[in-house]
């Protein structure tokens, strides 16, 4: 069974600037070419995504597009830098777009698009923060559908206060993130093998009857 | 296939002062009884549980017999009131222990004990605050080793300001609150058993002497 | 001495769309015409702001003529929508740009161009996610310079779930939010004027200096 | 005009215990004993606090004398370590507690136990987490009546995962620190003597009344 994997890069900066998120995300990478599970990677700033909560928000929106790719993944990684000690703009940019898939529920499946997916979520940051972007993404992705496998998450940040960020601090030597990103990436995989092999058969519409039948009692 | 729940309410009130928290986690209970799941509450304000990070602070530390009522369930939910927006402190206080367990990790596993668990969140308050708390809680569970289901959180909480709390304000008939019940007891349920059947391999051991192989290379 | 206040509302709809957001400024607004402090509001997603981390990205970006503004302003609130708990990639790109200008210290001063402002948080929402907001927003301006008088935040959220908001619901009306509203007001108008009157004399060089021999020191 | 400042130093370890957390306060407090401020530490864990929102919960808490002392100071910071990325258990007991400081609204002068008081905070962890905790605390802060001078916190972490924590990795000749430490103190004792001199007029009872007429109005 082949798994695919779609990266969102949420860095400011548009190619071909230098991003630091992006060199963890190859890191990641390899090791998901280790267990044959293909990745893409999309750098949000490359695109023309309309700010909104809906999944097409027209006039040249170029979101609709991302999402088609993100449905036909299996493993959703959001990526993020950190600015003042949260994830950056764009993250939330594309947090608030996939969130507006939720509202597409399909009819003959009763769930959102990105149930049957797993989530997880990369960070890097010249300092501080990691935990609370990892704790925000992961929260919208499990919002929005996503199963969290355990420790879903993988960031680099050095101590506190400005200093070089992760290619030039030589993060990619830094056993924590090293291991996280190890921890992560089998986990993801494996939980994505298991969701397509016995996907979860919630159906919200039926669920949502059921809770309208009880808030209505007396 | 038997699977058990532990809920930890983690209401700043001792037993018998009414909770509004434990009415939300009836509800949850009442779900789970219909899909054969037993259920089981701890009251953490009820019990001496001594403030640390490790799984046995001594000196009559009450936590170690939770931990081990954790250990035996499939499925952990932390359950918290809001104040000022935030979880509660016998909250933090509990994810500081249940954090403490990934310093266990059992040699012939290689994982930590909450591993192969599922993790929810239950909330209420009468104002503001439910999705931050749930955000927290269920990154610290996933942290320590739970895999978090679609959706795997469920609150209350009334319009901006004082006012009635869950049970004066009837949110038991509270649609919204309903069918996230569901869809979270449902998940839970099901990726529970999934995980019965099919636990996650990984060796945190195995992939941190490899993290550490690649981290030392040049 | 007359007084100055710049609203940034981050609102993700464009004019003239309506914003629920801008309502809330409004009542702001009156009181402080009471007050004999003249407002002014500034809609983000009308302009053509850039993505990024200074105080000019160049190339068409409108950022540096509504930071102008900001430095001409004593009172600086900005008021943000909530989206799944948090709030707008709108307010973040905002609070990006204003962090940015702390690169700008003046040499004769040696201050942050926000020092010697006050600033304030507004938040509209259908539900849940005021106090967050408002903890993120706030926590930004104080470290770009900000003093933040006591309560300096109002907010309306409804009820958990989907819902009216603010113009809908009869926000203006409640009570919780309008007297929050008034405190924030009055805070506000009160230190800024303090401010002007005696400004803060932190010279960050300085203290810059004495901790750098500090740090050399052994 | 002598100043005071009180310290609530929030670490899990009581007393003899090193204190990470009270090494970082100390060098406030040197800083402090510079412009004549008067510097009191209060560790958290060697009192019988009781959990709870009201500002005496009777049974032996000690709460009451520490509010006391709190009253009696004209600056307040609050000093916590870090643990998963977020504030200690025992900082969020403390902020409930003062945040039930402002049911105690005194009659005469309609304002909340901590107004015309100056807040702060103090983070050190090994690592990741010190602008979340920064953020929490300054909020509740500024929530219970504290105003909040520019950059008004200062924090030490290391780089991300396991390693030395304040102390032994010589934290205190952290330039970025020392230099947030400074702009901090300077800011504080300046702003609390200007509240000294001009205290906030606000009286919450009075706009209350404001609101409540308006909120009625039609």
């Amino acid at each position: 069974m082949e798994l695919n994997a779609i990266f969102i890069n949420c860095t400011l900066k548009k190619s071909p600037d230098t991003s630091n998120t992006e060199a963890l995300i190859q890191k990641a990478i390899s090791l998901f070419d280790d267990l044959q599970v293909k990745s893409k990677i999309i750098r949000a700033a490359d695109h023309q995504i309309a700010f909104g909560v809906t999944s097409d928000e027209g006039d040249g929106d170029e979101w609709p597009k991302i999402l088609d790719q993100i449905k036909q993944a299996d493993i959703l990684i959001v990526a993020s830098p950190i600015w003042l000690g949260d994830k950056s703009s764009i993250c939330k940019m594309v947090l608030e777009r996939i969130d507006g898939s939720t509202s597409e529920q399909e009819p003959e499946k009763g769930q959102y698009p990105l149930y049957n997916k797993v989530g997880g979520v990369l960070v890097t940051g010249n300092e501080d923060g990691g935990k609370k972007v990892s704790a925000d993404v992961l929260f919208s992705l499990n919002h929005s559908g996503c199963t969290i496998p355990p420790n879903s998450m993988a960031y680099w940040v050095g101590k506190a206060g400005p200093g070089p960020s992760y290619i030039e601090a030589d993060g990619d030597k830094h056993l924590f993130t090293n291991k996280n990103l190890r921890l992560m990436v089998h986990n993801l995989t494996y939980t994505a093998r298991m969701l397509r092999q016995s996907p979860l058969p919630t159906d919200i519409f039926k669920l949502t009857d059921e809770a309208e039948k009880e808030s209505k009692s007396s």
